[in-house]
């Protein structure tokens, strides 16, 4: 089954608040195997709910109205949702007794406009809310000949969450079949996302059981496998069998299974090799071994490093002699060798890195254009160094060279 | 006039992530007058599309298409929003040539499949899309008899928000009547959200024509004023005026008059008093250097440092003694300071900032809990050490340890 969720209200409208009570409300739907195929978000106006109301009611069969409840003129959605089904509204005697004990409870005067959160739509059952003034509503009904639930809950997180989880959840057990969902996601980098769909979409499309989503971002590519099944085993077969194949045609560009980062990856190869690293950055400035020891923990594989911005640094933390500067210049795969194999060399580590090159957006030349990185990776034994040209912004090019620096140290370790 | 936004994408759809990019533009919709009345979100779907797209034509004026402009088999806006429109769709030689362009020059092969991302809906201009593969495209055209400004943009924040303001912004002024907007944005540091707006709120609530919101994160506080009238002139008056009294309530937590980062005010500073940096970091791991060279010309002021991960570098590259490590233990103010001083000898620097703490999650004692992170400046001739205690996270601890080194310097140059 598909739900649409409809938030109302106009401050979701504005540039600085957010409906998140959807996020709440999906994980939840997802769980009992409900797909949410739309969002909408709409203001305190009469029109405009009824005819976000009409919308959802043509596309999906549960419609989740969220807000809009309270006792103030710009609170519609109980009238919306009854003038867009085409029935009227009731006001609950027991309702107004149960406002009216709560206001004097807490010995407070009820305006009058409070009372029109005791208006039942016709056929509504009361969905009780311990935590508010307004009580939710929950309409089992139909609409062209198709069936329809439709859910009228309040908006505060602190009223919509626990309402949502103690009546509507139970309810819609009831009327759904039960299904769980298995997931996976899969993160591969160093391949372009419509490079990596072509080689993909072959095999995802012929699982049709399994919904895949390629996301592209933060110089990686994320593949997330989701399956619906009478239970978690059968759900996961799929996925799992799915994920296997592309697994297989992305070869060494995977380096995710299980949704790890990259730099858990290179730190758990690290560990096991019982390996150390140490890093050199000049271009980056610090971005490598900020990524690295994000994860906590890495101080077991990490030993260090040294951020050698200018020339002299080069040669006083790295040992880079001063003539191989002058020689290739500062950008230059010779540079970056000696500062890879130096930094191993002064930190005492199995492996050191070393980053060069021209960030921008100024300092880039004909012959060493802005973007041009050198990486390298030294052993002891050997060394290896990638020529990199970098697109985007300052920032870009930087996490791109810290990407490759990790990816080139991943391959390493993994042979 | 008004608009809605259709974020297009199935990723959106699930519990983990939001478009954020709606709060962007409504923010400058807002500006030139424009009220957003719906947003929606919607899955990969052509069908859902193609409802969605259908939906917001009868009720507003301007629609905003985002995302599903991609070369990938689930990217269906542009059929969807020709379909419902019912017109073609053209293949443009031009954007053809351009996207083999892209390709050839990054020696990339290009599949068949990003042929798609050059179609173009019958009479619709293409909005040049200079961070990406796909271009948005502008249609202005008619439904039922109405006008309607139709834009496709593409989903990711990098390439939706430029072309949003550069190629949106400018044809939608021309078609809404103008207002002028001035803006100024505060920023300060190491003062709470609630205290800040306790110590303001008497000052801008006294200015009823500057709307002023207070924003908090990234350990920072942000003031945003604005002010819309007749001419900029008269608007940026009143905004400056309230700006004056908010800075010198402020006093030294202030740090930013015009939206400057943290670390552009002090690597101006340091230019400004041809002084020179150089950071030996511990927990922090790289982050002080990388906030510091993210902005470009850093390298005038920025000398470099050291990743003093263990103990044993902690001495190679900042002479920390090993006898002080002993003594006081690696996270102490004694080592804190001995390694700003150590670094800044080390590097010929005038200034030279030393951190070291426990980030956590593991590695706290009740003596030395997680968030305990010493921070230490020192220019030769003096030493000051700050005992901090933060809260959050690991990589909540790391911010704020590199929020307070950059302070701390920050204050010292301001004297």
């Amino acid at each position: 089954m598909n739900a649409e969720i409809l938030a109302v209200g106009s401050e979701m409208l504005t540039p600085w608040r957010q409906d998140t009570n959807s996020l709440f409300l999906t994980e939840h739907l997802n769980a009992i195997g409900v797909a949410v195929r739309f969002k909408t978000i709409v203001g305190d106006r009469r029109t405009d709910i009824v005819s976000a109301v009409r919308a959802a009611l043509t596309r999906t069969d549960i419609l989740i109205v969220m807000g809009g409840l309270g006792p103030t003129e710009d609170d519609l959605s109980r009238e919306a949702v009854s003038e867009a089904l085409g029935v009227g509204m009731r006001r609950d005697g027991s309702l107004v007794a149960a406002l009216s004990a709560r206001f004097a409870e807490r010995r407070m005067t009820m305006t009058d406009n409070n009372l029109k959160q005791a208006d039942v739509i016709e056929g509504a059952e009361v969905l009780v809310n311990p935590n508010g003034t307004a009580p939710g509503q929950w309409l089992d009904t139909a609409c062209n000949g198709f069936r329809k639930l439709v859910m009228l809950i309040p908006g505060p997180p602190s009223e919509c969450r626990p309402l949502f989880e103690e009546q509507c959840l139970p309810r819609l057990r009831q009327v759904i079949p039960a299904r769980k969902i298995a997931r996976r996601t899969l993160k591969a980098t160093m391949i372009g996302e419509s490079a990596a769909d072509a080689l993909l979409a072959p095999i995802y499309s012929t699982y049709t059981d399994v919904e895949t989503t390629i996301l592209a971002g933060n110089c990686e590519i994320q593949l997330q496998l989701s399956c619906a099944k009478a239970t978690l085993e059968e759900a996961q077969v799929r996925v799992d069998h799915l994920a296997g194949k592309l697994e297989e045609a992305l070869d060494e560009y995977l380096f995710a299974s299980h949704d790890e980062t990259l730099e858990q990856i290179v730190l758990y190869y690290l560990e096991l090799k019982q390996a150390t690293l140490a890093v050199a950055e000049s271009c980056t400035g610090g971005m490598l071994g900020e990524r690295i020891t994000s994860v906590s923990g890495s101080s077991r594989s990490f030993v260090g490093g040294a951020l050698v911005y200018s020339d002299a640094l080069k040669s006083e933390f790295c040992s880079v002699a001063p003539d191989l500067i002058s020689a290739h210049g500062a950008v230059s795969a010779a540079v970056a060798e000696a500062m890879a194999e130096g930094i191993r060399r002064r930190t005492g580590a199995t492996f050191g890195i070393g980053i060069t090159g021209i960030a921008g957006p100024g300092g880039g030349t004909e012959e060493k254009p802005v973007g041009l990185v050198y990486v390298a990776l030294s052993d002891g034994s050997s060394r290896e160094c990638s020529e990199n040209h970098f697109r985007g912004d300052r920032q870009k090019v930087r996490q791109w060279a810290t990407q490759k620096a990790l990816d080139m140290l991943r391959r390493r370790l993994m042979h």
